[in-house]
């Protein structure tokens, strides 16, 4: 099943005792659906306030049910910001995280003196002036197969960070700037602390070409700020390397 | 002063003794930040859940404050859903609404089978597939000067409801569809009146080229249904007429 949620009032998508969650409130309204308790498995898991255009999990069902209808069911369902793109039968041994070849972050930036009103929840405010080719360049050194230790919150020295960047790009169209990393793989925070790292960069605090020093640190003390939650969007989910080159986006990114 | 406001929370943009309303707000703010009770005179008015991408007013003040000190200090006391884009000088005789020569309305739609999470407020969720050749043909139809009785809400037989549409416009990209009209000036559900009929003609309710009957009946009920307020944004202001043939949009709309 693929979704795509709106972050802003849930707890991140993994099932918590006592919050509110995207997993739980999709497997409550799938268990009403389905007529029977059901576990969904989820391709990630997003933090607090992070959204998804594009959210891949699987479950299994006795019940019989065509896929279309599941789609409408579940939209009738849910709350406003969390919607069902489309459900396909799959075979029974398809895993949703197990199966991920590489993903696709988004980070949202309102580059502007003053706040645009439809955007408060959907990309961080940045006031100052952003130095697009400083920034792109400094993106670039994330690319390829990196130790990626100083980009990763809570990580113990022997955690394995090793990860492969296939691309970043920065787009801008006024006001609005659009930071995207495709990977096989993102550590805890990672995309957050890069986007944090490269505005910290933009702002002077580390020099233009800093960024393979601070890989080479091994060191979350090394790298810059985290960047906020609410900018970060779960973008695209691969399960094909072939298309993990590409960087068009989906239809329902706005 | 340019604005842009989320409508959502707000009964419309005209005070009103008991509810919360965007002229309210910006009154209520502008007079804490000019230290003395300051009316705003807005160039429109919107009904409640209605967007504005720019709204513009005017006021008077003795108090003597920078324009980029006085944007700065009210976008710190707005709340979210409401910015101020700029702020200049004008001349005492100007008036946002007497010398507006036309404005520039902004319809969204999200178009597919599933919602969009992110456009719950800022588009109208339609399910069903639109024949944008035929719309757009329809829509053609009301360029020019015409008597818009049959787009007017609560018109009396006698109200002026003659109007010059300067232009129609409707882009698609995937599911987003966004319907642009420009003109001299709107009657009141006008806009919404309009795109109802469009959605209409799309489903078949009225022939492909209905349009010249609907205007020519001068009727409220030979016109369609009235569409959501929610989809709704005034999206442009001029003061002149110059630039009102052109269909660039400003950069804060999202």
């Amino acid at each position: 099943m693929r979704i795509a949620y709106r972050g802003t009032r849930y707890h991140g998508f993994q099932r918590q005792p006592n919050a509110v969650t995207v997993q739980g409130e999709l497997e409550k309204q799938l268990s009403r659906v389905l007529n029977g308790i059901t576990t969904v498995y989820g391709c990630s898991r997003t933090d607090t306030g992070v959204h998804a255009n594009e959210f891949v999990l699987h479950f299994y069902t006795e019940r019989e049910i065509r896929c279309k209808n599941l789609v409408r069911a579940m939209n009738g369902y849910l709350p406003e910001d969390i919607s069902v793109l489309s459900a396909e039968d799959t075979d029974p041994e398809f895993h949703a995280r197990f199966e991920c070849r590489g993903k696709e972050y988004l980070y949202r930036i309102h580059c502007h003196e003053s706040k645009n009103p439809f955007l408060s929840d959907l990309a961080y405010h940045y006031r100052r002036r952003l130095d697009l080719d400083k920034i792109r360049a400094a993106a670039q050194a994330v690319v390829g197969t990196h130790d990626f230790h100083s980009f990763c919150a809570q990580a113990m020295p022997e955690t394995d960070c090793v990860r492969t960047i296939y691309g970043t790009e920065i787009r801008c169209s006024g006001a609005d700037v659009r930071i995207y990393i495709r990977g096989n793989g993102f550590l805890y925070n990672m995309v957050r602390i890069f986007v944090g790292t490269l505005l910290d960069i933009n702002e002077g605090v580390f020099p233009a070409d800093a960024m393979p020093e601070i890989l080479a640190a091994k060191n979350r003390l090394a790298a810059g700020r985290t960047a906020m939650a609410h900018g970060l969007y779960l973008n695209r989910v691969f399960y094909t390397d072939a298309v993990m080159t590409e960087s068009d986006s989906p239809n329902h990114e706005i």
